[in-house]
């Protein structure tokens, strides 16, 4: 069921997806929000580090990991390399991005985890790093035995890409929840941070961009081992 | 890449969690929310229309269109049928369900298409409607060769999963959206009605278990021609 593209032009696609969102939460943050502060009487810059570290580690870096076999140049140990180092620090920022948010909640005191955008949250910071933990040991280090790692390799990627599609859905629901609070406190609904939410299409668009790749076929010039979620 | 699991089993999981996302879209439509009318002074009736038809169409009839083939037992033509009608339904139920939403707001004078679950609501009934026309067109009448027909099958796969996890997600969306205005207007942030919410979990849940069935293998006892989404 695989999709023929040529997921090398695609890659491109996802990179320059991933510059524009990364850009657009920065700028949101910056211009309209006004800026970061890890301690600040003003707590909205707390808050302001939420939706920077999670968006670009667990959606951006996260996309840029699952789709590094097929978009990096590398042979298969070096892509497998940048894959699992890459998630890595995806879920390092994403849980200092989630500690951001719990900060701000305790500091202003709101209550925590009573949207549904924070009880996916910490359904995706979970299930992310108990896929990264198995997946280390059973691809890595121990590493099973190379049966063992194939067969499983279809639940890796679909494990993988449930959790990658809610943390991408998340981030949206994310950016949808502050845009309504803030409206609702007065922010103009057809202005231009309103239409600045359009960063959460281009989010939808960066994950489905990387879908596309997860699902498509190995050009039929390259060598299946070189490109493909073959299991090593 | 598919995975291995029995798609008969788990289509049992996707009923249940079908009839529980129903059954709770109804009761907060109802218990909660004050039950429904298409035409009343009190415009939150209109409104009610609007979750449990969409959630209902897109969401649980799409999701058991996409399975049909995989989760009933009739032949291959027939779970076709099934799924082209179930997938019409889905959408004169959905577009009905949008225009309350619409209805509901012009009666009650608030701006229309404002909130990214109304964008992203926009693009998922306007992508369903067209993956459902050229799939017509493609795969029923006048249909084209078996050649294109099979050679475009992971595409017709790949896009309807991408609209479907589109629904799905702005279906969880719309539940924020909703939850999160009414807590702003002074609904408990723990009470029971926000608890309610978790009916989002639900639908994701059900969304999942749907792709789990699509992207799994067919059990090695059955025919290949009776179990797959291979093109007729």
């Amino acid at each position: 069921m695989s999709v023929g593209i040529n997921s090398r032009m695609v890659a491109f696609v996802v990179h320059a997806l991933a510059v524009v969102a990364s850009v657009m939460v920065f700028v949101w943050s910056i211009c309209y929000r006004g800026g970061f502060a890890w301690e600040s009487t003003n707590k909205t810059l707390i808050f302001n580090l939420h939706p920077v570290l999670t968006l670009i580690s667990l959606v951006i870096l996260g996309g840029e990991a699952i789709i590094s076999y097929k978009s990096l140049p590398f042979e298969k140990r070096a892509n497998k390399l940048i894959h699992l180092v890459l998630h890595a620090i995806a879920i390092v920022l994403g849980i200092l991005g989630i500690y951001a948010a719990f900060k701000h909640h305790n500091e202003k005191h709101i209550p925590n985890l009573y949207t549904i955008h924070s009880w996916v949250g910490i359904g995706v910071i979970v299930l992310y790093s108990l896929q990264w933990l198995y997946s280390f040991i059973v691809y890595f280090f121990p590493g099973r035995s190379s049966t063992l790692r194939r067969e499983f390799l279809p639940w890796h990627i679909f494990l993988g890409v449930f959790v990658y599609v809610l943390a991408v859905g998340n981030s949206v629901l994310g950016f949808l929840e502050k845009l309504t609070f803030l409206e609702k406190s007065g922010l103009d609904k057809f202005g231009s941070e309103a239409f600045h939410g359009s960063m959460a299409i281009i989010t939808i668009l960066f994950g489905t961009f990387v879908l596309l790749i997860v699902y498509s076929k190995a050009p039929p010039s390259d060598e299946e081992d070189n490109y493909s979620y073959s299991a090593i």
